[in-house]
């Protein structure tokens, strides 16, 4: 089969590979309707991780099922599934517990809980840009759709970034009614800010500095905060009479920078520690590693963000992060599509064929102005 | 009345002061019966903070009503009551959420939520170290009691350290069955060893290098874990076989220092990431401030603490912060005490007279073995 | 002043009345703007409540600030203020839990915690159907609502109906994504089916007979189900492919009635037992009362429901009950109003002088066509 | 290998049948060292059920792995390991949302959700009161315990009644602090008893009649209350100065009868509404059934329980029903038994071999005084 294979540095190739097969009685192999490039795939594509060389990439997987093991009973060849990119046991203590993400027997790396497709350090498993993927423990982890192709690039989003910005919400203990700020409007944090409408926020305040991202914000209801107009913690200030908002949402990341492109791990935190009222919530959704070689201060190589911890205390504001567990949520999600009250393919900007990668790749590391999120089609002509 | 006045550095005096009297309709006037001296009564002692001279200190207080305002109703005249520490206005916002440690009212300080007595920043209020307190808002605030002197020595820890170890873990969101890990056997640790214990922990670990506070650890049924004796970490990861705890309390604050003595306010919450399991919760419960001069490195003074973020993010752990909500939790601590199922007493080592506080503050700041919790009883001769 | 008094059964009258004075140092006045009649007036007004003759009916009130009194601190003359219908003095133990609508103090009945303006059994306080309402614990009760005359009718619903509603979804514990069955299309339902729609619900079933009421459910983007075409529960069964909803709202009564107009207090609580899949929730705020002299069988008068309790019990289902504690929501369904994302007013079908008032029970009573809301304005001419 | 086999009202008997075997990929052989007798075995035993003639009984169970099927990977052969009452197949949206009492995929049993191992209408599963035991999906649902013999009394309480008592304190929201009311004195309510006082109960009143089981109650630190002795309402109410408990639990189920020895489903259900506190909760863990046809009169029969329901309704009271999930709790009091915290085995009162079960089955039935909790050992010779 044709798959987007990990070369190094800044280069992927799409190139034929072996294609899966079942290794488990309750593995699945998925024929791939839709798989997204993610925020997260270029980390990797900008060679700042570990992953290795000749590895498939792609986490955000969608299709139909081609053929199951022996003791997958609940899934069927033939359903239309969404793939979350955990890879969940299903019958460890976190998972049993809701914590997919944290899966502790799928991923063999050295204390490393939790398992994903195609992603550096996150265990063997080859990534979904490809026309077939395998899917271990495909009962647990697969969700049914309904059949056809209605909704496809709503459902698309399903597999990683729609839970993903809901969970921001959730991780900031968000309440119907709050005043939100989602700093990144990426397409994680522009799920985020769907996330909060959908359940009912009163205002959400989405912080980036692209014009396209900030319009896309406003078309679903948010309020557009543009950094580069001045600083958006006092801008949200005075639209909240100083009172600052409810909760918080990060959707940026490690990679932070300031107005001059210097790399600010703390500055994101920072705003949001400022902007979020006492005993407010901030959720983490935007990735923070424990290693970062290339990093700019020796803290950062190690992890470690100096961000502002007294006024975190002084203020009683409380904090969660970490990878979202989409199976907590991509049922309830799914629903919201099909009833129509969410959508949130409105962040699509590209459907390309997968033998496009290549170029979607590049344009998408280059924040090319409109390139937002780019979704490739393996089953369609080039 | 006689009260116990900051003068300075390492300085207070037991002097004759004016009565306290009732400003507002809905104050009273509490005799104290008992008042602690409390750890954080220390940073204002050594004069790391910015209280007034003249002060009036003490916001650990209990006693008997002497007089009420006329909108006084629901409390009054001789009934003994406990006074939180946090004066609550009870009908603001966050008051109104039960978050009465961030009350928005009765802090005139600039861009403070939260009022205490006898306190640096927390407000005008005068502490109840004194033979008189005037109590604002008193039908919100006051916490009424069995009559009497029974369980005098269990009842004072209801103002503050009782609630304060409680919050801990519930900041920590710990379950029944969890193991726990607390970090400082001071009286606030220990608290939360004590609470830890009565709502269902399996285990405690309780993390501290002095020999007479881990005994008092041992001695509710917690695990000591002797730092000077090796790596707490370590210790800990060993006993649970390489698990970890599923959550842990910081009860050490910004001073926490290294085993040559020097400061690394971060020390205490690497330790607290590292041994808590994936996706488990800290709470915490030392404090940190946002302006410390005197501290060691640039960072520090503001605030910031450099800790391994990026572990505690691919942990996928959360944290809640800050000063304990008194109200929502020591009604059902008074309960506990009335039934026999909680004896915070068992910290207690020394008794004094009101004079004999300037010596009460003078060893337990220098820490002197034994002196873990000092009461001063108003009402007794010297 | 001009007030709506009750005479007796199906008797009420317009009448002069003295004005209402301070009577404790923390109560306040308020000029009523608007006034509702509430669906639970027409029980007293029927003449199946014990409420006295010559009581001022009206809970539903909102208004501004007249008069306070010498202990009111945050609440300021001119203020324009909502005013909760239950009277809580913020102080007692179910106060602070926040359960306002079980207060302990201020309603002197025996065995009933818990008050309100002008209503059988809830304490002796005149109700709002006037031109000045006394308000006691005014800091803790009003909630302030932005300056001038804006969103008017949809802020006269914070009073009651629009929390009422909510909490029913509350109680329910409905989740972002749920399906929801609400009974009864009366004002609390809709207010019901708004805040379900408000909160992320994926479909609102609103079940009724009557034509108008189903029409403005679908109005705010429910689905009416019609009882009078069929079976309630085959209906919604067919609608969610046998699965049933996630959860369920009761709002109609212990009046409930079959199509043949006989009451069967049990009817609508076994269609939302059958209806609500195994594990889900009930939320009930339609009333249900311990005595009812007028009802059909023994059991009922002592306030017996012999509902399917084994099925209940088999689907391992749960149920929570009782008048809605306005203040835990009032402020955030406020914000939402100010936001524009929530429009309660959507529900008023008449807006009459008070002087109208008699006309307005009368033609409310009969459930006359289109009569499903109607406001008082005490300020406005005949 | 022999099984006891339920042949008819009252009959069971100790015969040879065949050993199970593996029949899906994803099963395991337990081959059983401890098998109870529960409460509800009797409702079967005594013919009150649609149970088949042949089915082998049992669902309280634990042992060592025999076997196991290609599809399990996470049990091994030797492990030892408690088998939960519910057969739950861990995929289907309940076993995900933590509801494995009420599995959509094991039971065929049409419009049931849920199955167990040798019980009426709970799918087609022999139970374990044998030598051997098939446990379908053994990776979700085996518990591992420590290897030896070690607290094996104590584990044997987690495959049902620990966990259902302590779903019993979740259902009613049990807050620590709490005063509690379980009504039966019964292994459940016994066990209720010891979950609420862990998880940091004030008070905990148990009622019942028997000498021997209010005993049991008080040897664990409860309050015995002899409902023999008067009205227990007024003797818990005494007792809390008529404040009444914050919460309560139903470990009786429609079997409760009067002092005369008459059937009254509804009469423990009033009780706790009468004695538990306006906004409290009630945890019903005592079984109900939709259709009861020696039930005494016609709502009963058909599952009605016409309990007072307008005062449940006017204290605003909640209430949670049905079957516990044992997953979600197994692993934690696992953790406190082994930590010593926890030591449920205080209820057993026989230890039997195999062959004694038919005189273990009558004595029990009999409600012989000190037969409180029979274990059967099939390894042991009669």
């Amino acid at each position: 089969m044709r798959a987007v294979v990990y070369r190094g540095p800044r280069q992927v190739e799409v190139v034929e590979v072996p294609d899966p097969k079942l290794q488990e009685p309750t593995d699945a192999i998925v024929r791939i309707t839709t798989t997204n490039i993610c925020g997260s795939d270029l980390h990797m594509y900008e060679g700042r991780t570990a992953v290795e060389e000749g590895k498939v990439l792609g986490h955000e997987n969608m299709g139909v099922v081609e053929e199951v093991g022996p003791a997958v009973t609940r899934i069927k060849v033939g359903d239309r599934v969404s793939v979350p990119f955990n890879i969940a046991c299903g019958t460890c203590r976190n998972c049993l517990e809701g914590w997919t993400s944290f899966c502790t027997r799928t991923n063999p790396t050295e204390g490393m809980d939790g398992a994903a497709y195609g992603y550096a350090n996150m265990g063997p498993y080859d990534g979904g840009q490809a026309e077939y993927l395998r899917v271990p423990f495909a009962d647990v982890n697969l969700l049914e759709l309904p059949p056809g192709t209605e909704h496809e690039n709503d459902f698309t989003m399903l597999s990683d970034i729609f839970p993903t910005g809901w969970h921001g919400t959730e991780l900031a203990r968000m309440q119907p009614g709050d005043d939100v700020a989602v700093f990144g409007a990426g397409p994680v944090g522009l799920m985020a800010a769907h996330s909060a409408l959908i359940r009912g926020a009163s205002r959400v305040f989405v912080v980036d500095k692209e014009a396209d991202r900030l319009r896309l914000a406003e078309s679903i209801g948010a309020l557009g905060v543009d950094l580069s107009a001045g600083d958006p913690v006092e801008q949200i200030m005075d639209a909240t009479d100083g009172r600052g908002t409810d909760c918080g949402v990060e959707a940026v990341g490690y990679q932070a920078h300031d107005p001059s492109g210097e790399e600010h791990p703390e500055l994101v935190l920072d705003n949001l520690v400022q902007v979020v009222r006492t005993t407010g919530g901030i959720g983490v959704v935007g990735v923070y590693v424990p290693q970062d070689p290339e990093a700019a201060d020796e803290g950062a190589k190690e992890g470690r963000v100096g961000f502002d911890y007294g006024t975190f205390f002084t203020k009683g504001q409380h904090m969660g992060t970490g990878q979202a567990p989409v199976m907590r949520y991509n049922r309830h999600l799914r629903d919201l599509i099909v009833a129509g009250r969410a959508t949130p393919s409105f962040i699509v900007s590209h459907e390309l064929s997968l033998d496009q990668a290549v170029e979607g790749y590049e344009r998408f590391d280059e924040r090319e102005d409109g390139w937002t999120k780019v979704l490739l089609r393996p089953g369609q002509a080039a």
